[in-house]
């Protein structure tokens, strides 16, 4: 029997939670005595009221998370959370389709960043600021961020944490799972803070660097100006976003281990070793194409192909050039093969991921060898290790599966009046929760055109994309039900 | 050591059988009086010249194939059957740049159908026969063809056969692989002859009716006219392609238990099943489409469906209708899908294969089952039997490399001036052996356009498509060498 009490008892400890930061967006908005003001308030009062009656309601059910439980919770989280985040949208009238408003909210869960709004900056402030919590709460994962802040709903954490876990991890960070998420949770506070001074001392907004450290650090996205990035000519800003969001798309556990010297940890590491070697040479390359071809001076060639491939393989979104128009074509197909790669394992980057991708490649290497030396025992290393059989045969079923999704997807999408390049660029960046895509939804465009039904269809994507396909999907089979 | 006078020596052997079939187009041509007679004639006088050269040179060498020779060999054999096969294109002056002389024959031999011509019905009757020739030269597998033709080599047939082996046969027809080879080559025959003669007799020139018969028997897809299949407006002739084009995409082990009466063989096979299914699923799908949205009169609109599906799926390539034109784009999006599948293992089809999709798709489902039950023993099945893990792991290997080189051989092409979607289309219809593909390289058009680097590149992806990835790229592996 799967405890439905304690499902309802988890979401609405995590509707207070959202509450919570709700609450901040609401005191800004009254600080700035902008129209958002009640819109908010009403808001924080349904989420606060829902999550008060559920928690008393169901506060003394059995309160033991089993497996099914956990990948119900962590679907359904999403989904009830973006329901209430795109509230405040809606009932201010800033997004007068309840469908935009939910698809803003759950690409701001999902840390995706597609967005339908044309003309971002006529937000005021409140929702602004709400609209980057919502990739920042995301980012982190709420579950670890709930795990940390509440515990007085005593959940056995672990089984949530391996539901939801980004990745493989090999490496504990620390065995007791609580002081784990505590620990990552500070870094990522910790990180958040430092972008927002740096950015703002070098000539951000206060209000601006703020929103852009939440949105860098979940890897979401969402910019507080149409032109996103690109709206700050400045080196130093793109400079320092760039640092953050490499390290945004690093294995948080990587990052707390430079931090407190253990380098040794670091170096031994297969999955940051690949994922800035390929950062290096896609930049080269793309770089090196701006700069003859489009003429570009070295640095300006440089910097936009650093941000551009950062962005887009750490799965942010922002753009301070819409690589679109970069010709020859094959310069911005670099970065759309770069949307099927992903942030690391443990970091808060969508995608297949680094660690996948790698284990992918040494495989398909060692086939060949297989093949010449069919009796060779020649298994797959990494972190200098032997892998198993199993997890090579679950990261092969796993990319498979994002391959089917999204050439499914396409099809899906394409039926709704869209182009070839469009429905594919759509749904690659949905499920890899990126932001841009390709066609009419490039960086210089969104998705205010794509239809209500391709608006919850990517939607769904951005959902299956963010919680590792396998935990979502897992809830449509049969042998799911059965057990 | 590699022995390369025994490579040599079935180079040589190998060339003889071709100017054998060439003799036939010369001999054709002579009774039509065309001027491509001495053109054709030179290139047979070549062919059997360098051919008797090699024999007569190496007749006496150790004649035990390894593994290392039987890839060589199989790899070598295109592309020197399709550099002689050239010739007569060349010297006639009928296509005037090396380059797309070879692109046009070895489009031929890997049964690919891709083509460089303008106007193909200016071409002569001797050239055109060649041309259809290659693709049913190429389409058996010129090895199995010289296995039963010329015993007096006395290579040990087992280890070309199983370097060259379409996909994964577990029915072994016949345990000797001569009169397997024999059998199947005979099956060849005779189902290429019923095709001619009921072309004919539906209203297709002699000369038409058997080039036709000769492409559709290899999944070629070459015609003689430039409009392809639509230019005989005729049910007849459509629905006897489209039953034949199922045949040459049905493993022909299959055929051959089908027309002895081994029924039981038949029923237990899972891939014949799910090939139909397949086409039946998807011409359902389009069918109504186009009569839905397009407006076609049911017949009509079942009839396009069912052989555009089919041209793809067994990766031939003919067309009777612009797939492009469809609208909406999903119709067409079904069609780029299919070009991902191929033919059935034991067929002439190219592609990914039917056998390797089906384990695929179980693989994943069982994923899922193995996440809720993860204790459970969940073998994926085939035919009925628990397929190992092995066999599981090399079909996603070869899955993922194939996608790979999809994805990097859009890249590259993309760097030639392409767009998006034609790299993408040429492409993926070369690796897959299929002939049109999207955006420029559709169905109406052609590959005359491509850059003459375009042209090699693509050359390569055929032949590597065309012999299931690893027996090619082995080659160019370390390890192979090394040994």
């Amino acid at each position: 029997m799967i405890k439905y009490k304690l499902i309802l008892l988890v979401l609405g400890a995590l509707l207070l939670v959202e509450s919570v930061f709700m609450a901040i967006s609401t005191i800004v908005s009254y600080f700035y005595g902008e129209d958002d003001f009640i819109p908010l308030l009403i808001s924080c009062g349904i989420l606060l009221g829902s999550g008060s009656l559920l928690v008393l309601l169901f506060r003394k059910t059995d309160k033991k998370i089993e497996k099914r439980e956990a990948y119900l919770i962590v679907s359904l989280v999403w989904i009830v959370l973006s329901f209430f985040g795109s509230l405040p949208f809606y009932i201010s009238g800033y997004i007068p389709e309840y469908t935009d408003a939910f698809f803003e909210t759950i690409s701001g869960f999902t840390t995706t960043g597609a967005s339908i709004l044309n003309n971002i900056e006529e937000l005021p402030h409140g929702l602004l600021l709400w609209r980057s919590t919502t990739q920042w709460l995301g980012g982190m994962g709420i579950i670890v961020l709930s795990m940390a802040l509440i515990p007085f709903i005593k959940i056995g954490g672990l089984q949530l944490f391996s539901a939801e876990s980004p990745g493989i991890s090999t490496d504990k960070l620390h065995p007791r799972i609580k002081q784990t998420a505590l620990r990552l949770y500070l870094l990522y506070i910790g990180f958040t803070l430092t972008q927002a001074i740096l950015l703002s001392v070098f000539g951000m907004s206060v209000f601006d660097a703020i929103n852009h450290a939440l949105t860098t650090m979940a890897t979401g996205g969402y910019s507080t100006k149409q032109a996103s990035i690109a709206a700050w000519d400045s080196p130093a800003i793109h400079y320092i976003i760039i640092v953050f969001m490499i390290f945004a798309g690093t294995n948080f556990s990587l990052s707390y281990f430079t931090i407190t010297g253990q380098f040794k940890k670091v170096f031994k590491n297969s999955e940051i070793k690949f994922y800035l070697i390929l950062i290096f040479v896609a930049t080269a390359i793309i770089g090196s194409g701006l700069w003859y071809f489009m003429d570009l001076p070295v640095e300006k060639a440089f910097r936009d192909s650093l941000f551009q491939t950062v962005s887009i393989i750490t799965t942010t979104g922002y753009g301070t050039s819409d690589f679109l128009s970069w010709t020859p074509t094959g310069l911005w197909v670099i970065i759309v093969l770069l949307m099927f790669l992903g942030g690391s394992s443990g970091s808060t980057g969508g995608g297949i991921k680094m660690v996948r991708i790698h284990i992918l490649i040494r495989n398909s290497y060692m086939e060949f060898k297989r093949l010449v030396n069919p009796h060779a025992v020649l298994p797959v290393r990494y972190n200098g290790k032997a892998i198993s059989q199993q997890v090579i045969n679950n990261v092969l079923a796993f990319v498979i599966l994002y391959i089917l999704i999204i050439a499914f997807g396409t099809l899906i999408m394409s039926f709704s009046g869209l182009s070839f390049d469009t429905a594919f660029g759509a749904v690659a960046t949905s499920i890899g929760n990126i932001g841009p895509g390709i066609g009419d939804v490039g960086p210089a465009s969104n998705f205010a055109n794509i239809s209500i039904f391709g608006k919850w269809f990517l939607g769904f994507l951005m959902l299956i994309g963010r919680l590792e396909l396998f935990t979502v999907l897992i809830i449509f089979t049969r042998a799911f039900w059965n057990k």
